[in-house]
């Protein structure tokens, strides 16, 4: 797939007010390896043998296309009914696993150092609300009082910049001065898509080569690593 | 960690019988997502909270060095007693996963490409037979009949040269005509250290750029797609 990078038009030559743009899933919760096994289980239920690391290498992108995806792995077409079920069996496995969700090391702090600083954050994720909203409430962020954007709201997921760009508008901040944080290469096509700069962590599995081969301007292991390196990518006022 | 890589002695000027010496989980079975959240799992039982992508990371290595790398993480020791407690709720919990253990693609065929050419290969694994066991039975290997070397039979395991070196001197091979397959960083490691070349296999995970760094010389997808260029790497006779 082409990159369609847009001009960085509105680049300001003096220092602008950063926002940060989250990913969700294995950016702040460690839950990437819960949706792989989640999706793993879903496929088995319906007979279909795809390795667990080409599942892991997908997640944090578009179901539409994830399913695309799969439907190339095992050379034949996935029905609308079949992607249908398999999304269920996914939030069902997903939502029934036994070992809760966990906030990744620094999350929250990282969010109360920019709330604290009136730095403007939102999260955006591929995920639904129906997989998403337990995540939210372990993570302390309430949708009605923060800036969350889910698949539900927008028509077109990650790689597309869609989610991103949603998050800016309703946060009121520009995007091209907005830093994109996650833990996918799908966050970081997506971010360069969206002209924004993109921070990966290795969080969710990926390595520093992926996510920097993908766009990333810096790499971080997690939140509480990104926090204590915060004041090299703007996130100081 | 310096690594200590030997001279290449015996290196002959004229092609010399290629052997083919396998790790087990990842690189012939999909095993390693189980493995991690069997870890994470036994961790939490104890109380210890670690993110799951380092425990991903640290597979495959010695359970010794795993436990001493895992102590690092948590910034205390882990006792022998609380070890061997570890030890023992990762097998429990990897023994009663619900989902199976799942050949991968092209390995049950690898196998047998080797076997009908003559190549000799064998198994080195740093599991225990108490793991490993069911897992060689679903991939069709007799530990009775073909070469299997676990975690049981040697001192070191894993970046340890130790159990690719007793591999080849089972096999009556010399380990510098061998490639060693495997999936970890810690394959590559313990390849290099033996002077023998290793093959990089993603199915476990890692990202070609790991596995390169870490001194594959060649990466394939998974055991499918090894023999599908199995001439690259002198796999015929």
């Amino acid at each position: 797939m082409p990159l369609h990078i847009r001009p960085m038009t509105q680049r300001p030559s003096a220092r602008t007010q950063t926002s940060f743009l989250f990913d969700l899933d294995g950016t702040l919760v460690d839950s990437v390896y819960d949706h792989v096994i989640a999706w793993h289980r879903a496929l088995q239920d319906k007979g279909i043998d795809v390795s667990i690391w080409r599942i892991h290498r997908r997640i944090g992108m578009s179901g539409d296309l994830f399913t695309a995806a799969l439907s190339r792995e095992i050379g034949r077409d996935i029905s609308d009914g079949l992607r249908s079920e398999l999304s269920d069996l996914h939030a069902h496995h997903y939502n029934t696993r036994t070992t809760g969700t966990v906030v990744l090391p620094g999350a929250r702090e990282l969010l109360k150092h920019l709330t604290e600083n009136e730095i403007p954050w939102g999260i955006a994720t591929s995920g639904r609300m129906r997989t998403a909203g337990p995540v939210l409430e372990a993570l302390g962020v309430d949708p009605a009082k923060h800036v969350v954007i889910t698949r539900d709201l927008v028509r077109y997921a990650k790689p597309d910049p869609d989610l991103f760009i949603a998050c800016a508008e309703k946060l009121g901040t520009n995007i091209t001065h907005a830093c994109v944080v996650g833990d996918a290469v799908w966050d970081m096509l997506a971010s360069r898509r969206a002209a924004a700069l993109g921070i990966g962590l290795l969080s969710g599995g990926y390595s520093t080569g992926e996510l920097e081969r993908a766009g990333a301007y810096r790499v971080y292991e997690d939140p509480a690593d990104l926090l204590r390196h915060i004041d090299e990518v703007g996130g100081r006022r």
